[in-house]
């Protein structure tokens, strides 16, 4: 481990996959179990070119690298400070091949790459909305879960602007955002095509909910079994144990 | 029973509540398990003014008038022998000073109901839009099944046309459709604030999904947990046994 790339106050977490690790801020950005569903929601195929919107600190793209056979990988992120640690965990991975983090806003996407199209495009936004409750004082933790810099219709605008047609967008939001994440979708072009829905336990409403959409499909919905996270007994449920690789 | 009442080729089913009966024409008219769910989903209030939209042989404001305290139910159908049925199954249930069965098209709800105000709106649209599959060749069955004379976005526009500010418009749609019922609910100024998907199994996608939105209110979504139809053993589950009312 090259304890060079890592600063104080950030801690080293083991991404339990391929022996991959991550640099975390726990005061500002850390990741959770979104970041985990949404890479094993996404379908990645052999040779993708993957474009990861907001990445933070850079979960996406890592664990992706791992559990796809994507061609490249790259993050944007427009927080400098998240940008520079999701860059240093890509060295501590010996990834520089495999992925690359820019740091920039999404809403200036063309710009910040200039004529690359993707095959696949992932997003972990933002989510709470105008209205959603008051902002962290902090900018870092605001921003990171606030619809400041990136709206939910900022980053369909993102997806389809660098998408290939066919290219599918996979997000991650909260469910209570369903009806803004199908109308950003439908304006910018993205067919909706598959949603899962997360409950905490089977008698529970959903907290979470990944979509995929199709740039230039049109809205075909398959509401795929819903994503139980715990058993009664508080124990993850199978699936969630596979989703995390446990026992693989 | 008022024999004069049922017509050659019609079924009088027992709708297991309340002594209630509804005619039915196997050909043409039979409600499903759609009209069940909508029925216990929807949250008619005491003293409520409903009006259910493409209500077709009156299943929906027949059970409503015996599931919840409702002060008066409204159906539309536009299919003249459908309108008919329904309205010869409320004589038959001695309902006609609650119940009123209208012959008409939705398109133009504001003449067929000139200034009339509802505090919910229920409707079991056709589920089928442009490009999903062939419509039957006998007219009836494709204006039940497919969006000829009612589409989603009629269903909508219609709601949001007779409903008080706040009043609730509750709808059953296939889960294929969630993206253009979200579109068509904010184009007509109805938030979406409650959806329940279900599950023939807790294992397969979703087949139907219940939608409840707000007239004038902002877009903000509880999904609800997953409903789901038969345990494995393929006996229905406990909450569908409470919805019809097995065993109370």
């Amino acid at each position: 481990m090259r304890e060079d790339l890592i600063r104080p106050g950030e801690r080293v977490d083991d991404l339990q996959r391929d022996g991959l690790v991550l640099l975390q801020d726990p005061e500002k950005f850390c990741f959770g179990m979104d970041a985990v569903l949404l890479s094993a929601f996404a379908q990645i195929r052999r040779g993708d070119r993957v474009l990861d919107l907001c990445t933070g600190n850079g979960i996406l793209p890592i664990l992706l690298s791992a559990r796809t056979e994507a061609a490249f990988l790259t993050g944007v992120e427009i927080q400098p400070e998240a940008a520079d640690m999701a860059k240093r965990s890509v060295l501590l991975n010996g990834l520089s091949e495999k992925v690359r983090i820019l740091e920039g806003d999404i809403r200036r996407i063309r710009e910040l790459l200039p004529g690359e199209k993707f095959d696949a495009v992932t997003c972990n936004p933002p989510y709470m909305g105008k209205g959603d409750g008051i902002p962290n004082p902090d900018p870092a933790r605001a921003m990171a879960r606030h619809e400041i810099t990136c709206t939910v219709f900022d980053a369909a605008q993102a997806a389809a602007a660098v998408l290939k047609d066919g290219g599918r967008f996979f997000m991650v939001h909260r469910p209570h955002r369903l009806g803004d994440a199908a109308e950003a979708l439908k304006k910018s072009g993205l067919g909706l095509k598959r949603a899962t829905f997360v409950h905490p336990t089977a008698g529970k409403s959903a907290n979470l909910m990944l979509l995929e959409a199709v740039f230039g499909g049109r809205d075909y919905v398959r509401v795929e079994p819903p994503l139980i996270l715990y058993r009664e007994d508080g124990s993850y449920t199978e699936e969630i144990r596979k989703i995390y690789g446990y026992g693989e």
